[in-house]
């Protein structure tokens, strides 16, 4: 197979993606028709796509109105979702009209940051140590040292972590209303050539990333320590309502979060919840995100607690919630349209987006618990979806 | 805010779209001109999607040619990926030159697997023991009755764990070529619905789900027992290849491994990979496959050899690559396209696509790996990537 | 410093004890007079300890009476417990008193097996997978292979893990009343031997033991697969006992077990249990165990129920408890006479003494949570434990 | 069954020892001669157990001389281990002969402090937010609150974790020579009634403890963040003394590091280490430890490199390795004989006893890699261990 035509001059003109498409089809011979079937000025690429050959269209449907109490979200919502999986929007929508009817779910931002995290390797653990403690009396220095690649990016803190004689430096930035997965990479090296040029003793070995970040994989370091957003939302839900809108009752929700949180625990899980990854995703998808970020993004904390006046309270918590509503894909048309749909694009958004992507995944795991337990999971994929094979 | 409109008759033609955009726009001033610019008949939709609107037109990019030396695939592919990230593409696309140069990719599944973990509790432990019993007895009539539903799906085995007076089983099909997901829950429901009819002693509650199976996050036991396709890509890279493809050598890659594998047991991390996560995502938007499973799929495990003889060994493994090529999404316009360029759509492809899948994830871990040690990594997002915050 | 003298013709007798003894105070100035006061023939211990000098004397104290209901274990027991920790005895004393008056506690072993996981290397993964499934054909061969070199160790099953290359075989063995580690790695050896005697296509290495069985360290996989026994004891503490005894209620015990649950679940931990390790530990010394399995034997599942009557269930399960009757430390002198106390030293006893230490696992963990929500946890720590610093 | 007798005057004599004793055996028949034996003056016991009928005599071997170049620990020592399994002190001792004869083991404390995480549970996450903040405002006056109720223990920092509505602070001390837990949950009471004293806005629950500390149990959190003392020890060792020692060499010992760190990230491991828990138990139970905290002491990292010039570097790091050379058991006769030995009693000892116990670790995990790799492992139990089973 030949490699794929390219114009080191101008690589992203509507001609050069059919020419490509052609090269594919006559390689192939898979018709690439609705593929080519864009709709924008594909010179609005570079920077978000080498290659360019025309688009992925994936089904847009709206939830809601989605009803957030948050401090940077306040109102109704309706919500974009990108996705192949019947139901999927359908049972969201059911959890909004819960929560609404409850009297919307309440938002909150508990922490930002984003990080890089190199590997300084020593001569021993003692030099190591000793580097550490360097690290702590020179942060000022390595704040500005970071913070001159960047007009956005604001170095909050540095952990340590130590191992023989490995010392990972845990850069802690925030971002603005970008994702800043690059601006702090880029900062992070540019601060770590000025720690590398100071002569630092007995240093060996550096490396700008060694897994311990961690970035587009979660662990148990991003559920204690944030990456992007950790967001809290909650709601309380009348006894009266669940049995009305869910079928079921606050006592079995509660129940069977017991039985959810142990098979959590027993299976070694990164997360208690149902599907968060499933709300995620599809509004990541409509609104320009990162989506392979879902990795991260989709890890968190569901709780409940039955109230003495049978009310059910409950709350999710996404420790890792990355997004952005400036640079990235937030700006291509589609991607753009939904973030306006939300009054979620550009500067000064980032925090109410990701106040109604944690209202939105309240609403799926209520939705998807609720079905679980009056037993109408099957039968609503049934309805809804395919279900061919 | 209003609900969106919605026509019991006919929810999915064109007009209802227009009238949902319309009543979108109407309330948020948003326009949707773009997300409304679909190429394909909105009636094939149901099952795919509720309160159809539009579409999320996500660009793609072909890598490429990739070369795979598998059971199912083998030859070369130019592989569609929807990303809206720069130097994504462009970094996979050289890691399949030098995996290609190498002389290709070698890809093998070694597990085949979806599954639905329901939860029996019972008065105590022993008749949580005595129920584990009567189920390793009747198990040929369990999988008969949970057979009953589907046409395709093959109840393999049942495993069983313990916790208190609470007894999982975590059922194990085969599903053809689609995910699976809704064909193993309902065969599952149907079975145990079969089994609670049996009078099974002490038996006191059920669940359909709780958080074992796991489902839309990874676990411990995912990793361990496989959850969609387990599949292995390996590649020997000769060491003069490294060095004019990659610009460093194996011996740098193979130190950066064993800083890599140590930030994961640091971190507690699912992977110890780079950014599994990046590929399968631009993959399975391209493709149609259901990409909230990007938070199980992106998990894996990263190895490398340095050899006698200066090359590098380096296999990547994905124990719960959840994918289809029939049902799903997969039948949509853009992504059977995109399916079919691959020469991976319908039935007998899914384990051909898994390892295209693989393949792929391998040559952006080496590219990744490479462009770190090399310290290219900032200047090529500098290059591709906007980078504009 | 010199190498401490040795008797190659008689190493265990008092003499040379006392010349080691007399050694070591010459070289460092430390009286051993106490550790010189054993009270048993030295000549005993070959197989138990190289170098023998003396003993370590812990005291023991005595809780209980401990009412069990088990299927080995059943009426009242005076529990050996040898700790140095103010408070510990009581604290398990107090929670026994509870059960006691609550009617006993129900325990169940629910799992049994011993493991060894030695790792074969292959060629590739292809030849990998080709090796599981000649490993799964050949069982009934290998079994017989393994069990030639014990008389009591029995090959159950063989669990298979795959990663690149690579092929954990863990061997389950049960092992009668021993604990069985160094029989389950001789069988294990055997068989391996004759396994790659058989000229396996494509086997490159071979490790006996990798970190995967997981020895003297706790990990997901000995969690949900079993090491030693799975225990689960189980109580219903009525609202009014708890209240008399412990001076708290059953609705906070309720309360607590949720935060716990959290606590667990965002630490990473590897049990959501308060002090599993206490009573394990001081049981293990006193009765001769090998108390570096307090490593996998702490780890378990706590799991609470408010019950409709006010009463409150609760459960602990033990996924790895290894314990013996037989072999090991459990013939020494004080050893011995403890498991005697309890009815369970030699043949058919070790699950009986599971059962026992299960049950007192019980009993300490209502009696700590219990003291944390009534905030006699520091007073209680005040009265019995020195706390000098 | 009848309670056990006990003097509320003084129930620490010899005769009321004996009197349990006679009443344990009257009631079950078993001798309790040797349990009897104890060769100290019972009274004083107060503040270790309840309940003293006698003591566990745990057999005790020297392995040696360990060579330590630590900061604290300086030279060659005889380390007592108690333990009743055969081979594990001469295995250890084997250790120490190769890291002897390569000049010693360089060791170092990188970090220590000793926790307590009380939960606050709020009325909304946002109450809890703020209380976060105003946590990090006071934390002067609740340090100084804190240190009120001890002379020793000084408040270092408050790390603070967030779910839902619930916030934990995790309490950060340094606790000189004492290991400090208890002085650490008294300490953070005092200042959690301080807190709850000034009317903190919408504050609903508390917890002293609520499985975040994490106390008697391993966890992600401890293995990032220390619990105890975080040691290194780190050795290189020349491959002709390997080989020599080993009967193996440093190529094959680095190719199995490869294997098991393999091993551990798929099984789910606390640790990458082969057996940290014998060492560390043994010592443990000699010296007078809380031997429960082998359930946190035991995991750690290790981490080979094969140098260029054929040697093998090799580190352990023990994250929370939990020591005391004051309080607790350690004044008891046999126990602070064997401290006494180490020079490691008493005040301003317990880095060095941390780190000799870290080198303790290293030997025996080369000695044991070392065996797996020559196929000795199984021999030498048999010329060592008894293995009667």
């Amino acid at each position: 197979m030949d490699r794929l035509p390219r114009d080191p001059a101008d690589d992203y003109t509507p001609e050069m993606a059919a020419r490509r498409r052609r090269a594919v089809t006559d390689a192939t011979g898979a018709s690439l028709e609705h593929v080519g079937a864009f709709s924008f000025d594909s010179r609005t690429l570079p920077g978000n796509l080498e290659g360019f050959a025309g688009v992925a269209q994936v089904p847009i449907g709206f939830a809601g109105p989605l009803s957030v109490d948050g401090e940077h979200a306040r109102g109704e919502f309706y919500v974009p979702m990108a996705t192949t999986e019947g139901t999927l929007v359908a049972s969201y929508n059911r959890g909004m009209r819960l929560t609404r009817e409850a009297g919307g779910i309440r938002t909150t931002v508990v922490d930002d940051a984003m990080q890089r995290a190199p590997c300084f390797v020593f001569r021993d653990a003692r030099a190591a140590r000793a580097f550490g403690q360097w690290v702590e009396r020179n942060f000022d220095t390595i704040r500005d040292k970071a913070q001159e690649t960047t007009s956005f990016g604001r170095l909050r803190n540095i952990e340590q972590y130590a191992v023989g004689r490995m010392r990972w430096l845990r850069f802690d930035f925030t971002t603005g209303d970008a994702a800043g997965q690059n601006m702090v990479t880029k900062a992070t090296r540019h601060a770590c050539l000025w720690i590398r040029a100071q002569g630092i003793e007995g240093l060996e070995h550096f490396a700008l990333a060694a897994n311990l970040d961690t970035d587009k994989k979660h662990s148990a370091l991003n559920s204690l320590h944030t990456r992007g957003k950790r967001v809290v939302a909650e709601a309380v839900l009348p006894a009266r309502l669940i049995e009305e809108v869910m079928h079921t009752n606050a006592k079995s929700l509660f129940a069977m979060r017991q039985l959810s949180n142990m098979g959590s625990l027993l299976s070694g899980s990164i997360s208690n919840g149902a599907h968060y990854a499933n709300g995620i995703t599809a509004m990541f998808i409509a609104c320009g995100q990162d989506v392979a970020n879902v990795a991260e993004s989709s890890a968190g904390f569901s709780h409940g607690e039955l109230r003495a006046n049978g009310d059910y309270y409950f709350s999710v918590t996404i420790p890792s919630l990355i997004v952005a509503t400036y640079g990235g894909g937030t700006g291509l048309p589609t991607q753009r349209e939904c973030l306006e749909v939300l009054g979620a694009y550009g500067r000064d958004k980032v925090l109410k987006f990701a106040e109604i992507v944690a209202a939105t995944v309240l609403c799926g795991e209520i939705s998807l618990g609720s079905a679980i337990v009056a037993d109408e999971w099957v039968s609503s994929h049934e309805a809804h979806g395919r279900n061919r094979p």
